[in-house]
């Protein structure tokens, strides 16, 4: 600071020319100067084609490889629209060749020339540019590039918390910059399909009651209500409720959403949902308005055709048949039951957990070419059923005429032909076979083998594989806290003829709920939602939640019931997972231009971080010291 | 939750018949039944036309005004696209007449019907569905509504509370219902030019560093990282310029800002701009895309030209001629500086302003019919002025023959004619002075004055009137600090030719400053940037920011300014306030679905509100008692 102050004394005691010279020297002045008069690109760098031989243009970009042949310079000129090549010929004059001397990956620059057409021999046509060049006549160096901590365009090399730390350089490769714009295009052509079919894009509030429920909120300290916070919204949920009850009949918002979870799998603190609420619907209302919606947005982004309709999944067939509520339909592998064949079998163990209720699935994992299942293959499917529940993973190989060998072979003596028949299995197929007492269990560790399958045999078809999950159950029994509980949201509507007997056995009701599934991944959730007072209250009380507690937390939405409420419902699509899932990246941070990393930092500009005393006191905030507890 | 359970217990041990009949008569079951199989709408209430009498539709809406006479019943239904008449004949069913005599206001219903022609004497030429009505065939209730705390679409009856407490009731009053339409609109329009022009949309983040300028950060404490915080944008302004670093050209985002403000006018916590930021660009190309985008805007939505550019005004002109750098051109009144008529006059007081490098302005204000300058108006004019500084207003009435009269017209004598050439003055216009030996303190005073006058002589033009106020001072002194700070934020570029020597007189250099100012509001602020690390070094020092601290808060800008920046530049409008204008209204909450109330909370959710003692320890956070310090 004292020097700061010292500094400007002496520069009000020079005088103007001599402070003039001292800042050129100290490589301020004159760049500025010059940099802020720089000459302006006429063009961009992906937009010159033959027909423009002749004409002198101005461009602007980066240096994204350069090349000497001695006197002779080619540049490639990059910016977000393309790459052109710029020559300083052996004829440049001595200024133009020392800039072009000086130039380093990276920097960025402003380049007068003359475009004219490459020789025939050097047309580049994996360029759009490649019938040309420019010819330099001026380069103007408009600001200079450091080391680069990564090479641009080698992303996959550079480790993730470098590419974080110096995101504004990751940015600049191809795949951020493809991403970034498949995202942009994305929900462009979202927001332009709802135009279309009437939906208003409202703004919900971001700063709201805290009603933890599931995850945890965010909260945000009120500075002049000492002791009392807001909170960062999972979802707009009860807010576009509103809206319905608020008669704006078919709303959606691209909303950020925020919730505080302990780092798992490929999460962050904040995310993006397309938020969809449309009133006097049913179901199939918003399953069809979403198929059009993909239907079209799909075709305008990636050219992909969609079907007009996507299966549906009644939520228990999904679990029974892929092992999950998520299925990937790109490959076949389905699961079976095979609960009849192991009761005629000698497989006693098996026959045991039939026996005490259980359940026995297989799966057929097909003959592929170069493709051996190995001991060491096989123990690791088991590893990835254990996970699940299933202690081993019994199998029968199929050799010719169904002959059958294998850990499991010995129990199937005489019913090889049944077998085979009944799971469709051929020569050199695999069949692999799970079991649990616990439905659930069984269903995931046939799951997990049929996801592992489908990746390591490489049977995973290409392209995007939609369906609806539908019917699920409303209620899941925690066993831990040893009461029902949502297995969506408290919200959802169940199905109406379970409406009168929901007390009796809140396991066996559905609720008009649904899920979309692309490719393996759960990318949307919705509902038809509750709007009525008393089934709510019903709801929160087979939750554990008193009629205290509801009217505590969501006293507000209740209200809002008594006021002619209409019949409503609505869906949220994943969009970072969904743009994630079309460019074929297996993280959303790749399509996410600022995220954190896992850890829930931000390498680059070192957040989450300390603040001043000062703002603590004004928030009336004491850090507490932790003992470990 | 006792009683819950108990009454889940009860239930298991009905019969489900008995169960049913116990809900039914709870009023659950019934109705919630019939409300999920409700008979779906098959047009809006907006859309029926002459044309389809005859054909038998399903309406679903709210009642928004029911009439009987006697057996006759005529219910205005609503939704959001319109209001349909709809008529249960004296000769309906009983079933129909007793469900149409227990409708209410704000019913939501479904009516069965058939389309026919009104009597020619019964036609409603004011609404779109005035010439049909629909013969009621079977309504049901959908939800009923309980007594109404206010009148839909009386909302300026409502007190403000009142209508934030029942936003979603408020939400349906017709003016609620255009405004949002107009907002949505507004930005559809916005995204639609822009993706015309090859902007991309990009989300920043909004859980970030804090990095306190200005205003307050809001804070969200991080629950992995005792002690440690993100913060709230006060607006994408860092993240932007790292796009442009990252190499995306053209950016924008409608975007969510948070400033933890004390309550002062009409701010919200949290607001919505319009983010836009470009690379290699001068400041004419912001101001001429921006001109470009509301023209269209405008005519898109408002159908109202904007004239192909705005007017541009130097910040010292608008001072000078408007007393405020927020102009509203919709009436002129402009002030003149009149030091020379005052020296040449015997009006001492201010003759002695002026010897103490003062300033004396004077604003004639025109004849208007049905106006007088009384004494009690003359003295609110002088308390107006007096906020701003002024301590008194002097006046002239002009009379006949350019006759003064008034407070000053004694220290004029002989000069008469001369002030009104000079003032512009004719007969029966009113001129009022100000003085003051600060320049600003002078100017602000006259433009108070001129501002008051605007608005009580009705000589405000309707329409929207654009400017530019451009070539700010980049720096102003903090007097009670003791030193200088930037006017606008520390990224913003110093005009070229004030480089050099910026550390001389902070005072006088000019910025790449713009601000869009329409009928008197700043509506957007924007600036080109600095993109060069020592200059904004030099701008950090000259603010009285060390080093160290830069280095601390923006070191993560300044590294990024290593690796070859663009020259760039950008703008925000806000979004709130251009809808407030353009929908005459004169709060932001009347353009905000939900907003908070002028103290920071919303009456309809309770927040902020009290959280867990659990949420708390998570968040190691305790809350200070505070010792009203």
């Amino acid at each position: 600071m004292r020097s700061c102050k010292l500094y400007a004394n002496v520069c009000i005691f020079l005088n103007v020319k001599c402070l003039k010279r001292i800042l050129l020297n100290a490589t301020i002045g004159g760049k500025e100067v010059l940099s802020m008069n720089f000459d302006q690109r006429t063009v961009t760098c992906g937009q010159l084609r033959g027909a423009d031989a002749g004409k002198t243009v101005v461009l602007n970009g980066w240096v994204h490889r350069d090349r000497n042949h001695g006197a002779l310079h080619f540049i490639n000129l990059r910016d977000r629209y393309g790459i052109t090549q710029v020559v300083v010929d052996d004829d440049a004059s001595p200024e133009l060749q020392k800039v072009a001397s000086e130039l380093r990956m990276e920097y960025c620059i402003a380049v007068t020339g003359i475009v004219r057409l490459r020789p025939d021999n050097m047309i580049n046509h994996d360029m759009p540019t490649g019938e040309i060049e420019v010819k330099a006549q001026k380069i103007s160096i408009l600001s200079k590039c450091a080391t680069l901590p990564f090479m641009i365009d080698s992303e996959n090399a550079a480790n993730e918390d470098l590419r974080l730390k110096y995101r504004f350089l990751d940015l600049r490769s191809s795949g951020m910059q493809d991403r970034i714009r498949l995202r942009h295009e994305f929900i462009k052509a979202i927001r332009e399909y709802l135009y279309t079919e009437g939906f208003y894009e409202i703004e919900t509030p971001t700063l709201i009651r805290s009603t933890p429920e599931g995850a945890r909120d965010f909260l945000v300290p009120s500075r002049k209500y000492p002791g009392k916070f807001y909170a960062l919204p999972q979802s707009p949920q009860l807010y576009k409720q509103l809206l319905m009850v608020g008669g704006f009949d078919k709303y959606f918002q691209i909303a950020r959403c925020y919730r505080d979870e302990d780092a798992r799998g490929d999460r962050q603190l904040e995310f993006t949902q397309l938020d969809v609420e449309m009133s006097f619907v049913k179901r199939d209302d918003v399953l069809s308005l979403m198929e059009r919606l993909f239907g079209h947005v799909f075709k305008e982004v990636m050219n992909y055709e969609l079907p007009a309709h996507f299966r549906r999944i009644d939520y228990y067939d999904a679990m029974n048949t892929y092992g999950c509520d998520k299925p990937d339909l790109r490959f076949g592998c389905e699961i079976k039951d095979v609960s009849d064949l192991v009761q005629k079998s000698t497989f006693e163990a098996y026959k045991t957990i039939l026996a005490n209720k259980g359940y026995v699935k297989a799966i057929c994992a097909p003959k592929t070419e170069g493709f051996d299942f190995t001991r060491k293959y096989l123990d690791e499917i088991a590893a990835t059923a254990k996970v699940y529940g299933a202690q081993f993973v019994p199998f029968l190989k199929v050799g010719a005429n169904n002959a059958l060998s294998g850990s499991a072979a010995k129990f199937f003596v005489g019913m090889e032909s049944e077998v085979c028949s009944f799971m469709g299995a051929k020569e050199g197929d695999v069949i692999l076979m799970v079991a649990h007492e616990n439905w659930k269990k069984c269903c995931a560790s046939a799951g997990a083998v049929r996801s592992k399958l489908g990746k390591d045999l490489g049977i995973i078809r290409p392209g995007f594989e939609f369906c609806w999950i539908v019917d699920f159950p409303l209620f899941e029994y925690n066993e831990e806290e040893g009461h029902w509980e949502a297995a969506h949201h408290m919200f959802s509507m169940p199905q109406a003829k379970y409406i009168d007997t929901l007390e009796q056995n809140p396991g066996e009701v559905r609720g008009d709920l649904y899920d979309m599934v692309v490719n393996g991944y759960e990318c949307a959730s919705g509902s038809i939602r509750i709007h009525d007072v008393d089934l709510q209250k019903r709801i929160f009380r087979i939750c554990n939640f008193s009629d205290e507690e509801g009217e505590k937390k969501f006293g507000f939405l209740l209200n809002a019931f008594k006021f002619g409420p209409p019949p409503h419902g609505g869906i949220a699509p994943g969009i970072d997972r969904m743009v994630m899932i079309m460019s074929e990246q297996s993280s959303i941070k790749e399509v996410i231009a600022f995220p954190k990393n896992s850890f829930a930092v931000s390498p680059m500009d070192d957040c989450p971080n300390d603040v001043d005393q000062k703002q603590l006191d004004e928030l009336h905030l004491i850090i507490k010291k932790d003992e470990e507890k």
